[in-house]
């Protein structure tokens, strides 16, 4: 039988999953239970292409380059260094008669898992893409196994915008059922404390989506939490946030001083939204005991998490955000739906891509 | 004021803390908060010790010799490339009339804060240590910060034995407390299904304790996975385990099915304690549906947890092991007291080193 994880599409090394390996089998021939999409956009990781994009100082002819390169050694896009990928766009060409995805051929969809596991050949050498943005435009085609995950696209808005969505929608599902769990927990034994939520990075695609599902599954009060002035005006004219707030994610006393100010309270939830290194110790600080942490970024170090909140004897919980939450797909595009503010924080973003 | 999380002993870069920083102020003069320690052992971080050994092909004095640089450049043990430190154990020289930690001369304690964040001096070039084990004596000292936690030792237990358990008193700790939590929502809506429990390096030392405390906060089934026959005999005698199963846990698909022949089922709560890279995948596969992956090696790559659950569409919780959970050193020596299997595997493990 063919593995629904992908295991029989494993070039090197032999034995580990798809997202593991060095190099996937990328054939156009599909088995009874994959999908074959026609792509038409990659949509690079945030961190991924903020480190080939400075390792190439900026020049987008070498940051194409050596995306072209990774994808046709490896198989998939998978950044070396961050081990990151992204996701992408595109129709289903074939769908085999055993695929339990439900997709049939013509429709228009994004995928919800990560590049780092896609088998990918690209055909056009990404002559259209300029080297310069996360957005790729692309022609080639990408295998989905039994069970990957795919959206079809919402017929009623822009691609672009629904795909940046989707990017992220594991952020605002996994906050909203953190956030849910403390509301319940406090009703069941009528304690009337405020559920209290930071997101770190709130004006970013997964930060403005975390603010609005925290406050829509109960949060009484919420910051925002942005590292310069045109991000605090943006994000204070989107309305998602009770407070917003300027501060460093990586100066730890900062952080937390920023938080426990607008908050009144260190955070019963933090969500850590920004892709840059070193913000592990300012979000446990920021957090009250029996609090929350979740991590989002790709930039997260594990050790530097576990033994800073040792170190700081804080009693949270910390989670590695997991892109998968059941749901995440329609709870993210309703939220676009439902609430002008992410809209307009999205748009912006993309026109400014 | 002084710190109490230690910033004035941050040399190097300012305004990080301790755990961050590249070099503290080890001097033995003590703020009104601070205690200063007489260390006697140094216990590395077992990922940090075999970093080293495998880097100096077991090459004893080379080892010490990388070990004493370490500490002389940054006034602290962490290893640079695992990030991780250890714990030590000494006896209290001074106490700042400020310090909360109630500490008094003369008492014999462990830290239960990493090296990573300790200003730590040694003075005697670790002469009686022979760079072939994680314990290292030491003559020389360290600085406690007013946040820090130190446990005082038993008087009736081997010191070695006490500190063993101690350097991961965090795993069963957040063991104990996740299982809790499932067996506790089951029992409120009345759902028989019993909670079980896999153990991913079961025979080792934060393994052996999170089994039994899986089992003491009420796991119907428990698993524990180690990967040769000598640990499967030591683990299946010291009766720790309903099952004790044998499995490479860098391989997932042989991973998942060891765990779940075991159980009957995936498992509920799935607890990795082994320190080696590769191991994330094979968790989250073996995890049911709404489980918890807790994961307390420093070998972990959030990046390959996050993926992997996202790539294979697996709906599970993942932590990053705290080391800090309010009353795990009582909670840890309690099991060693209670269960003789936790007891005789620490001290075999102690008998080996």
């Amino acid at each position: 039988m063919t593995s629904p994880v992908g295991l029989h599409r494993v070039v090197q090394p032999t034995g580990v999953l798809p997202q593991a390996a060095w190099r996937l089998d990328t054939s156009a021939a599909i088995a009874p239970n994959e999908v074959r999409i026609r792509v038409q956009r990659l949509n690079l990781d945030a961190a991924s292409f903020r480190q080939l994009s400075e390792k190439h100082g900026g020049d987008g002819d070498a940051v194409r380059a050596e995306v072209l390169e990774i994808i046709a050694t490896r198989g998939k896009m998978q950044n070396p260094v961050t081990g990151s990928g992204g996701m992408l766009i595109g129709t289903v060409e074939e769908a085999g008669r055993r695929s339990p995805l439900g997709l049939k051929p013509g429709e228009r969809v994004a995928t919800l898992v990560s590049l780092t596991l896609t088998p990918l050949v690209v055909t056009d050498g990404l002559a259209r893409w300029d080297g310069r943005s996360e957005q790729v435009p692309c022609d080639g085609w990408a295998i989905l196994f039994a069970r990957s995950i795919a959206a079809v696209l919402p017929d009623d808005e822009d691609p672009q915008l629904s795909l940046a969505v989707l990017d992220v929608c594991g952020a605002p599902a996994l906050t909203a059922r953190v956030v849910s769990r403390y509301v319940e927990d406090r009703r069941r034994v009528g304690d009337p404390t405020p559920v209290r939520v930071a997101v770190i990075g709130g004006a970013g695609k997964s930060g403005s989506l975390s603010l609005a599902a925290a406050r829509r599954a109960g949060a009484a009060r919420t910051v925002g939490v942005v590292p310069v002035a045109a991000e605090r005006d943006a994000l204070t004219a989107a309305g998602l946030a009770s407070v917003v707030a300027l501060a460093d994610a990586r100066d730890p006393v900062g952080l937390s001083t920023a938080v426990t100010t607008a908050l009144g309270a260190p955070a019963d939830v933090t969500v850590v939204c920004v892709d840059v290194p070193g913000c592990e110790h300012g979000a446990v600080l920021a957090t009250a005991d029996g609090g929350t942490v979740i991590f989002f970024s790709m930039a997260t170090s594990f050790s530097a998490a576990a033994l800073g909140a040792e170190g700081l004897a804080a009693d949270v919980t910390m989670l590695v955000g997991n892109g998968y939450v059941p749901g995440h797909a329609e709870l993210a595009l309703g939220l676009l739906r439902a609430e002008p503010g992410v809209r307009r924080l999205f748009a912006a973003r993309i026109a400014a891509d």
